[in-house]
């Protein structure tokens, strides 16, 4: 028996060349849809009848970034779930997923990629509902002082010391549910970066958990048009050296940056009054 | 307002080496541990006094590695989250996944990593459910024939010609959820891999869909202890060259292997009678 | 019989900070020790008699950092080298290579990191010479017009139309040898990164060998302490994407990002009166 | 002025499928090319008339596996370089080099990737000289005992315990120079690398350098067509864990595999009457 299932193009990337005047405008994306409906017939017996293919769905986001420019990733992933969903009748919902990489102008038409993080944004379209979800990828952010961790469980396992004074780092995975499909989402990005970057400076923090809760309720605060929040955080692990064999003391100056393992944090901070989510967004 | 949340130590590597005679043995696992429970006062507060350390799951993955050895990487999941959830009150649910990475032996203790694929589980254990998912990433399986694809929807933006002959190529990142939580499970991985695998070598296909189908299918067909069957295969595209500027033919010979965008074929096979699922498992 | 060797520690993480006062600072490296010298017996038999082991080596990065601070990761690996030749006789030659990451200040004691590449230094060291050479890797340059490509050989194979208008994208791999090993390496460092820049701004290109020999002789121009400069720059494909079928015209606005294949185009420029090189650096 | 310089496509990425029947053969390559030559003008001023462009390289790879077949990657990558070198007077140099995927077979049309280590050949070709380097990369072997380490140099910054009981591991990078240009590569890369694995797994080993050097010497002593063999090999750290706070033992049985840093042992064994080399093979 056919369980779920959906189906799409991948990572079309996507640059689009603004060349209105000498000076040159860039947009740089990684797009990926993903269409659901009645889909039984090419999984039973390979009867394409009702599959828009995955090559036409590549064509479809070139051909709309000429046609209809491309402007906020938001409003792009709009234009396309919604032209999915309305232009083919067995498509129940579309799902169209945005990577954006940011660019500093260095010039009338010379950039250079910014690599601080990737902007994202999954947009989810059906017959009735539209969810706006945005957010970013690889911040990576450290407070060199103001964190403590200590008070925990113990068990016949643990070993952990209590500690006043750590490093915290961590690569933000942000994702923010919109309660509208409509705005200024160009703006409302900026602010949400901001909030989640000074929920984390700002805070004096004794876990991970309460950080990640301060910059989730940040966003919430600074920005109504935002309904929900989620955050998955790895704690970046910095191990104080142990220089007393060298007869160095070593009081929170050198550290080892770990790899693996890592802690990770995952929560979600929601709005009161949150409409519910329309469609899966926490992948 | 705090939503879903959750919290552990991800990719602990253990090697576990067997030393019982001449003739060693060795488990590698990247094991990821995530607990959910009452974790209120940590994100409010910092107050961490419901919060076993990350650092405490790590001693305890390399601790039960010598107490009571590993086995299948199942049976090993298993022992830790149901360890987490009966031993820490405020623990609700227990989430263990496994990556696991094959080694071929080369003599008593010699090995070479296989590197074919990783074999995969994920077990979710609360106080009254306990859920068990069996897996693998990253097998990469082609057909350079008997796949077509043709009689599909054409639109304005479609161009793809119709193809009676192609290289049907995927890496195949499957996940299945077991009925129940014992059971030989070093046997029904091997298995369930050569069922996925004759399933793709098997299909006459006409799409992708349906080779997914068929792939689900025979898993369950062959293995009665396996209840449903998630498969994500990428459509790895092949391109025929056109050689024609240079006066050759090219019957289906010569490919350009591309690396993005690819198709992506997300689908479930599910018994009739399968029981409900107690836990997210499609992450 | 033993050829060309040499041994060290790899990848060491070392985050240094620096806690003067309330405003802390951050120094993010990954540091590699190489070092050659008179080490048959212990390839041949396995007598470590003179191997100083690669775990001594992670221990005197870590005690260093504590002893004489970092400075800038040029002025580090000299130390280093150093006093690896110095200390061990048996040690000829000793290479230290450091990637510096790059952070932002978000506060007195936050940060976030850059992310827009990585500087880089070799340093190699042997009783009688010193070698300095600096660089970055990943800094990725486009400029959106300003860029020509024809001319070129036509032979049986040539089917690429000329082109008197194309997006030029690289992502510069760049490394300079120092004529000296003194200086202020944090300044140098920084104009060297501007004159690449502006010489990849600042170039109508008709091909991206002029482009680069237009950065290296900036380079050179402007830091007389710099006596050569090798450049690898991958030619990034953007490809104009064919809009004809939907009746759409593409005036170099909407393209491809590709992935692979991708023209590498490596080259060094170098000052009339150089010294020669000491040691093999362009790896 | 313009110093050692050269360009080429790299990574193009090529699957050749033999259809001579029901069985088809699968051949799946990564080839870049890197001519050098008299390119003074296109550095200078963009003047393109000696350019052969990487665009046609990438013709001439898919026209020639057409055309002549591609049998062992050395001969297709001689088969290229010969041409290049051949047929473009302005060409002095030609470097080809091949990354080669092996699939094991499922069926007459099917396969597997194997994925446990990448053949790679590089050729270099001038008007008077031909070079033929084979070799792998990733290939991850691991003895469980039979590893000692001692008797090494002590200085202040040393704490390594000695130990007559260890895991050795590494990820063997391996090139190997043959005498000759002609032969049957690839038997001899399979004995080759069976020379390797037996190098290693029957070395009872008091350093790495020792195994490294056992490795190569049995490569040399089995394969008389090969002059010289250059192995980088990353010592992969397995730390014992300290299981002694859980009132625990831990005889060599569980272990952390660490990810960085790791020490890197870098030499090579040549026989006593090889050939010099003609071109830079060791990058």
């Amino acid at each position: 028996m056919l369980g779920p299932n959906r189906y799409g193009k991948a990572e079309t990337r996507l640059v689009r060349v603004s060349r209105d005047g000498d000076t040159h405008g860039l947009v740089d994306l990684n797009v990926s849809i993903a269409l659901a409906g009645d889909l039984e017939a090419t999984h039973a017996t390979g009867d394409n009848a009702a599959v828009l293919p995955t090559d036409t769905m590549k064509n479809t986001v070139y051909a709309f970034a000429k046609e209809h420019g491309v402007g906020e990733p938001e409003d792009f992933a709009l234009l396309l779930a919604g032209w999915f969903v309305g232009s083919q009748d067995q498509v129940d919902r579309a799902t169209v997923s945005i990577e954006s990489f940011a660019w500093d102008r260095l010039g009338p038409h010379s950039f250079a990629r910014r690599g601080d993080c990737t902007r994202t944004t999954t947009v989810t379209v059906t017959a009735t509902t539209t969810q706006v979800v945005s957010g970013l990828t690889g911040l990576v952010l450290l407070n060199t002082t103001d964190s403590e961790f200590h008070g925990f469980v113990r068990d016949g396992y643990t070993t952990l010391p209590e500690t006043t004074d750590r490093i915290l780092a961590t690569a933000v995975d942000a994702k923010w549910r919109h309660s509208g499909d409509t705005g200024d989402f160009g703006q409302s990005y900026e602010k949400a970066v901001e909030a989640l970057k000074s929920g984390f400076v700002g805070t004096y923090s004794f876990s991970l958990q309460q950080t990640l809760m301060a910059m989730g309720s940040r966003v919430l605060t600074e920005r109504p048009e935002i309904a929900e929040v989620r955050l998955a955080l790895p704690n970046k692990h910095h191990y104080l050296v142990d220089l007393s064999p060298f007869d160095l003391t070593n009081e929170n100056e050198v550290f080892i940056a770990g790899d693996r393992p890592y802690g990770l944090i995952e929560g979600s901070v929601v709005r009161d009054d949150a409409p519910a989510a329309t469609a899966e967004w926490w992948l």
